[in-house]
């Protein structure tokens, strides 16, 4: 793995804002270049193909979720099932403060470049299995407050369909409601699932926990 | 409105797989037209710019929807929730049968244009609130089955939201486990949500119809 550089932490970063603006196809080399202030020679000495920065803006993202979104889940509450709303929550911020423009980091590019980049498409089932092995995690934390015949990890990717579907709704119709509509009728599910969890919150429509401060959030809001 | 004439179809036609296919940005007028076999006056005649092409497979996609999606779920059940499935059902056979390539013909242009394209944007805001429309028709229609409380449209924009996610993570893995998990855990919600819905479905994780013909398949498997 090469050895981690301002000058390419700044070319990943860059490519990241650019490919989830405008998508990766309409990104150009000089662009990026151009925007993080290099050189070709400093570009090509760290990624000899344009496909190379792709994928480390895959691992880039994968890092933030982990980083940003699940660490700060984690500090925001220690009930499992509410870690999983903060983290939702997360994408709910992201949609606000880019003014709908960016999506899902993962599920534009998926969307532009499954069928075209096949290696950009595992590693991206790769952030997925990830997401939902973490989120899977947090439902088995949750213990006996969910029937044990649940499979977790399956409701893990329902909750991320819900998650990625709701975003796409957000962005298109350019309103958090059909977003907060389907949290809502997320927590009603569990709530139906499992009766002890938080029945009164399954009935708001809006659930706005207070955001925290967030070590490397203007990177993820830049997005 | 002009006259629709086959060169105009078979111009939207084209250009809708080409679009699903490897995205707009990457699908230029002339690979429309040679793929299409017609002549830049004609093009030009139909479509002074790319993006009123665009803004016309946009249309075709919801003419689509109602001839092929709703209309087969119709015939091919009486009961409305099921109706609702049969309708989901349309989106697994399109993802089998052009093997992942293609994801929801909607989703994926949203995806890449709702930044840089208000007009498409709106345009597909408009088809998702009609989709939105007519499976809240469903639920409603379905009455005493699903609690009065139950805002149906909010119900229906969340499972637009289960199917949009479903579809990603499908082309994302290449494989319709998560279409199949997220589905069946749907219709556990109906189920919590109304008892009296088909209980045993709820707990099948491969609900398939028998697939009727249809006018034209053809068309829509393509993409």
């Amino acid at each position: 793995m090469p050895r981690r550089t301002n000058t390419r932490e700044r070319l990943i970063e860059t490519a990241a804002g650019l490919f989830w603006r405008q998508g990766y196809a309409q990104t150009g080399v000089n662009e990026i270049m151009q925007q993080a202030q290099t050189t070709s020679g400093s570009f090509y000495h760290f990624f000899p193909a344009k496909q190379d920065l792709l994928l480390a803006v895959v691992d880039h993202v994968g890092e933030l979720l982990e980083a940003e979104v699940f660490a700060a889940a984690a500090d925001r509450s220690d009930d499992p099932l509410e870690q999983v709303f903060a983290v939702i929550d997360a994408s709910r911020r992201h949609l606000e403060s880019n003014d709908f423009n960016l999506g899902s980091p993962l599920g534009a590019l998926a969307a532009e470049l499954s069928a075209s980049h096949p290696e950009v498409r595992e590693r991206i089932a790769g952030l997925f299995d990830a997401w939902t092995d973490r989120v899977g995690a947090l439902l088995e934390a949750a213990g006996s407050r969910l029937p044990p015949e649940i499979d977790r990890r399956a409701l893990a990717r329902f909750i991320l369909a819900v998650v990625e579907g709701a975003i796409l709704e957000a962005r298109v119709s350019r309103d958090l409601t059909p977003f907060d509509a389907a949290v809502a009728e997320l927590r009603r599910h569990l709530a139906l699932l499992a009766p002890g969890v938080q029945p009164a919150a399954a009935r708001s429509a809006q659930p706005r926990p207070t955001p925290r401060p967030q070590p490397r959030a203007a990177d993820w809001r830049a997005w």
